[in-house]
């Protein structure tokens, strides 16, 4: 079943996003009867189109299942077009509960006055992938930001390191308990800045290494994403 | 350091093929006494470049350290350009050994006559990928089969299921020991036919789950790799 999230619900109906129905009407090519999935403040109601595709009629809720998936920060470079759609997508299919894009020393892409219209696209991106996957809500994505914002937040905090050759993730995953948020630092090409990863060392971010593979930025995300799956999967 | 696959050894010399020589003069911009890395039979060597970069003049021969990752043949569905080149890349970046594409009932590409320009097109993606990741051989790409063709294998051997909800793809590798060699079959959008899956059982593939998140097709080969890098790794 196809799955959207909504705008706003009235009464026992539901509104979408322009863009939602011309996916219905178009991409899909539904009719009269057919039935979607909405979700909306948290919550999921199973719905009936109706009067022409005009109507969204709330048939029922349904029941939402736990998520498994921990409360998962991803720390990001801003990267070029197809490596940031391809991270945003990929990450919000597995699972990430919020992304934070960070101005950092070797990231060659610059964001400046786009940062309105970036953050639209990916909004977008991230709002297609979990419909896609069915999610039950929308990862958040924060504006981009520095690296002292970053060491104000809460939880157990890691660097994805190149410089750290002993503290494998594994090691790092089996030896920390009792924790419900979870920060992960991704840095650019080549690696992050010394200086940077010192400072968030200072901050009590925990270099981690990811093993001797030679990554591509993009691969790391969805490298560790599906790790974090794996180990808390029951 | 640049590594290239090197086309053949002349006594001291080595030539590489024209796109890797464009590579060094166009891309890199190397000058004469700029250091490469040559991966040839196996062996890895450090070379110089000379006479207006017409000469790579083999240095020394170099240690090549032991890949942890074992003998992993990914069965795959034949894609769509896009999905099927993020594929290629990323399994080979990930430690793949042999991939092998297969017609399957509910991919939607068929491959036709076009299959010769299509392996070399994939030949070169798992190229350069081998070359950025540093590797030390280049993953092998069979033509496209059949499933008759791969229950001849031989291995320890996995489906990677939609149906199945209880052998997790942890539980597996958890129970499962002393082997080598570990063939994955991965199904098309939708997960495989059922009678695809019925006879690859029949002639003892495993189904696991990856578990309860609906991932893209191209996602689920990334995921998998991934786990068994992590699996593996000291």
């Amino acid at each position: 079943m196809q799955r959207y999230f909504g705008k706003e619900k009235k009464e026992n109906n539901m509104i979408l996003e322009p863009g939602d129905m011309h996916h219905i009407k178009k991409v899909m090519r539904m009719k009269d009867g057919d039935e979607i999935e909405v979700v909306i403040d948290g919550k999921l109601f199973l719905c009936n189109l109706k009067n022409n595709l005009e109507t969204i009629v709330i048939k029922k809720e349904l029941e939402i299942p736990k998520d498994f998936m921990k409360y998962i920060t991803l720390v990001i470079p801003v990267l070029k077009e197809q490596k940031m759609d391809l991270i945003l997508q990929k990450a919000t299919e597995l699972g990430v509960t919020e992304i934070i894009p960070v101005s950092m020393k070797r990231s060659m892409v610059k964001i400046g006055e786009k940062e309105g219209k970036k953050l639209e696209r990916w909004n977008k991106i991230m709002k297609e992938a979990s419909e896609q996957s069915m999610r039950n809500c929308i990862p958040k994505l924060q504006s981009v930001t520095t690296f002292s914002e970053i060491t104000k937040l809460d939880g157990l905090k890691i660097i994805c390191s190149t410089r750290e050759k002993e503290n494998t993730f594994k090691k790092f995953l089996q030896t920390s308990t009792n924790y419900d948020k979870l920060i992960i630092v991704i840095g650019p090409e080549g690696g992050l800045d010394i200086e940077e990863e010192n400072f968030l060392q200072e901050h009590k971010f925990v270099p981690v290494t990811l093993g001797p593979r030679i990554m591509r930025v993009e691969t790391v995300p969805i490298y560790v994403l599906s790790i974090l799956n794996y180990e808390y999967m029951e």
